[in-house]
């Protein structure tokens, strides 16, 4: 196993919220993670599909962990945007987060969230945001 | 208690996540709602601020209870963006969501996601998005 | 006149853009700016409406000015995002942006974007975005 | 040359904000569009850099006929976000938009904005947006 894989798999397994959810950190090199979430009843909203809150929390966590791969563990989320595509429904959710752009103090990261079906992977959102450093603490 | 307020706790009761997050709709009125999320340990990442994703899912329903007081009970959120903007800690996050402008097909909201402590309400994240309603059948 | 609005001024005329577009800087201060574009027809796209792009300029250019006011000058807008409300017409646009929180690196900002009318202003887009430092020389 | 093509070019001659900023439509199929903005004095900020306003432009169109070669052109831009990536100078702006997902009534489109140096090409921003289909005149 690639030491940073197991690294990024201890900072997720580090996070309660993310142990409530079962992810599992299953790639991680540099510029790119991915982010599996299983599709679980307590996930869902009042229809049976995946609630958009877990879809947001799988792109969320994985742009970070996409931005970390190159800027390193001293970073934060400072923003994204979430396209829904399609209502979720399936075994697990897959997160696939890239690095668009990186400088020294931010990196700018895409990721598309799959849900895989009996009849293959669907997209079903679509996120871009900004992960960003930690501040000096002279800021 | 009103009956739009009852009508919407029902619909966020039915929500096995929110329910699994403990969210509560404390207001809900046309063209506004607030959500509250009690912070508990499962809700942190790990330097024991709230989790991104939590932030996310709040800000996300309350933006989708306020497009649905406007625009009615079938209804999604088709996309939002957040910014964050302090780490979130304390008893318990509070979304409040607002109508910025609403048509016939979508309502275009914008939620301020606050974290109570004992120094009072600090923000914590700022979220626009649209909501919209589902298409009819033909489509 | 205030000061900071005459600096304000002066930096708006040194932006060969802004000045194709005749806009102008009819308030700033701290944590608010306000941008005028006159509606022209220059600025139209194919049905006779202004088109997104001005807008999209109008409410990014606010921003910056938005976030300069607390920030200083040395800075540069990192992202946003734009709605689109209503179709744009009338005499000119009016951007105000405001500070939402800010922080030593970086200030997150709203505008909306109204359209002076005979009949009144009418808000067509809303938007939100974040202004941030320029990088030290040695990032 | 592609009937597709021909039309959409028609379309962008009849922006006179395009005409303007001088835009050329350079490849328009179904899921892609393809504009590019000559970089020339006038579209400059004051540190001689391509105004992030002209980066919204493109990025904002390019956005609309991704949108468009699927959707027909009854469309109008919904919302879309960008991430400002490097100061863009050059000879020319290309932005190059793909549909990520589309349905009956909107598609979802990605961006990316080029400019073209001595050097080669450079990605100088990067959005994604939502093109929805006007509404039925009864709604």
């Amino acid at each position: 196993m690639d030491d940073i894989l197991q690294l990024g798999q201890q900072a997720l397994a580090a996070q309660p919220f993310s142990r409530l959810l079962h992810a599992q950190l299953t790639a991680f090199r540099r510029g790119q993670a991915e982010l599996m979430v299983p599709i679980t009843p307590d996930l869902l909203q009042q229809h049976g599909f995946v609630h958009g809150g877990v879809l947001s929390y799988a792109a969320d966590n994985a742009l970070t962990f996409a931005g970390g791969s190159v800027l390193g563990p001293a970073i934060v989320t400072s923003e994204y945007k979430i396209n829904y595509l399609k209502p979720a429904h399936g075994e697990r959710l897959i997160a696939r987060a890239t690095v668009v752009a990186a400088g020294a103090r931010q990196a700018v990261c895409r990721c598309d969230v799959w849900t895989v079906t009996d009849a293959g992977e669907v997209l079903c959102a679509t996120a871009q945001g900004t992960i960003v450093t930690l501040a000096e603490p002279s800021n």
